[in-house]
């Protein structure tokens, strides 16, 4: 793990022995962050995927609990491994604090991701810790293991491919909307549980494990940035269109709630983002694979609709009347 | 490579499909950029080995050129996998840029990877791409090849070892006062020498690797933080004391030229940063060796002093004296 000192304070040597390290003591090849690399366990005949996602103050989390930061860095990077199929194992974090953090405010934060290393057996190995004159801006590398030859291919989707997504969609915007005061009529717990949502999403590993293993989808992606816009990825990087049944997407009870609250249309959900639910393609003779892997698992799965030869997104009511979205895509801000 | 629209001009899809997709196009593993994660190549029987190192607007670089700003980026972390022995393949990349950005830098920073993609035989295999409200962001994960079952580990240094350095120190510590205007009586040609050592490392790939491979050094790091600081790592991480030559701690003639203008003593090099040479501990019976090594390379490599049983650093000016450092590394401010 490489540093910087930092000007008062305990400096970033005393943070990473006394936080960071710790998230290392038992993991061959981290050297107990001491350093410049790390050496990742590699298991014959299978590979290795990685991804990185990244959260700024102020952009992305605002002022949210440091565990619930440090858990929610961490599972969105691990949504993204899920949606490749693959089995994580570790993690690199480079984190640039800015120049007032409060060392107690980074001890949560490593408690946090103590408490999810814990739950997805995954283990720090290295990292880069430095200070900025900006927000607090955390960059985090997952790695995973992924066995066989295959993988989920965001431009693998083929005409009459159907869609689906596991979980609900809508309640981690949903959520982000609660924070923001915008759903005070809702009651507590609903509030509560929509808050949840965002700050702690759920990656679905064991799902998109088995989308791999069993064969069962073409193309998987998570849903990061809204159903919508995400699902526009899709069909761009496979070169087909889709047909997408409103009346099919998944919604919690506690979104309908919240739309009745607001008057909002159910398409609103779906421009949200923070869901971190699998969206996948699957060839229609899987229909029975994933209703069984669903009820394997206990996670609804729902078929939201089906993919076209052609290109864009037409989103069709329980009428059939096509119905107009208002802005393809969350931005974060 | 996860990604975020920004409102004005460009949004970030379109710069990761102008700017980035084609430092990744030729990519086995990185789909062109459009899934979630990059598969990594693995080859029978070797390790993996990653790192990550971060740069920060008015922190890392100033008014730098951005093709510059880009390779350093690399070169540093390249710089981190020579310390391990490593061979590099490929990075991720998680940018964080603000909102003003203009759309010529990114192109001219992709244009600096590009050239050094050429150079050191790697490739961009995906990241993140956001805006935020601070500074430019910049963090980088790099990838190499590790053969055989060892690694320089900084924690094997061995009382009666060696300590070498390749190259000459503190010609970037030096280059950074050239940009800040504190060595203008320099002539033009040796300013330009130092700031391009400050902003264009050279990793010493080669010989870390063959230091591993040819069973030379025990231990190894990359020098960032300044000589003294970064030998402190080593000494801490073993559990051994340094005595250090000053005499013999190698120096370009710009800097000897630079400490005659200023009336600046020869250790104000070793606490200065950004040097990005080895430091590494050897068995005395691998003296031959390393000069052979060196021979071989072009690259000169100076056998500094030596390790102790105990505790701590101490430095000796050519008479025997004890030199007192005014403070042990550059903090970045």
């Amino acid at each position: 793990m490489s540093s910087e000192r930092t000007t008062g304070q305990a400096g970033e040597f005393e943070l990473i022995e006394r936080y960071f390290a710790p998230l290392a003591a038992k993991t061959e090849g981290a050297f107990g962050l001491h350093n410049d690399a790390a050496v990742l366990p590699l298991v014959a005949g299978e590979r290795l995927v990685a991804t990185v996602d990244t959260m700024i103050k102020g952009r992305h989390f605002l002022d949210c609990p440091p565990d619930l930061v440090a858990r929610k860095l961490l599972r969105v990077n691990l949504s993204d491994l899920a949606a490749m199929g693959a089995r994580p194992f570790g993690y690199l974090l480079a984190s640039a604090w800015p120049l007032d953090v409060e060392e107690s405010w980074i001890a949560a934060f490593a408690e946090g991701l103590a408490a999810d290393q814990a739950i997805y057996g995954v283990a720090l190995y290295g990292g880069d810790t430095t200070a900025t004159p900006g927000p607090m801006t955390l960059s985090l590398t997952a790695f995973g293991r992924l066995g066989g030859a295959a993988a989920l291919d965001r431009g693998s989707v083929r005409p009459g491919d159907d869609f689906y997504v596991t979980g609900t969609i809508g309640d981690g915007y949903l959520g982000l909307r609660v924070l923001r005061g915008e759903l005070e009529g809702l009651p507590a717990e609903t509030q509560a549980a929509l808050v949840a949502r965002y700050r702690l999403p759920e990656p679905r590993l064991l799902a998109g494990q088995a989308l791999l293993a069993e064969g069962i989808a073409r193309s998987a992606l998570d849903v990061s940035d809204g159903l919508a816009a995400d699902l526009g990825h899709l069909l761009e990087a496979s070169g087909v269109a889709a047909e997408i049944d409103l009346a099919s997407v998944p919604m919690s009870a506690a979104a309908a709630q919240s739309l009745a609250l607001g008057g909002d249309p159910p398409e609103l959900l779906l421009t949200g983002g923070d869901d971190y639910e699998l969206l996948f393609a699957s060839d229609p003779s899987q229909r029975d694979a994933v209703a069984a892997l669903s009820q394997r698992l206990g996670l609804p799965i729902a078929r939201i609709g089906r993919a076209r030869a052609g290109s864009g997104l037409s989103l069709r009511d329980a009428a059939g009347a096509e119905v107009v979205l208002g802005k393809p895509g969350w931005t974060h801000f």
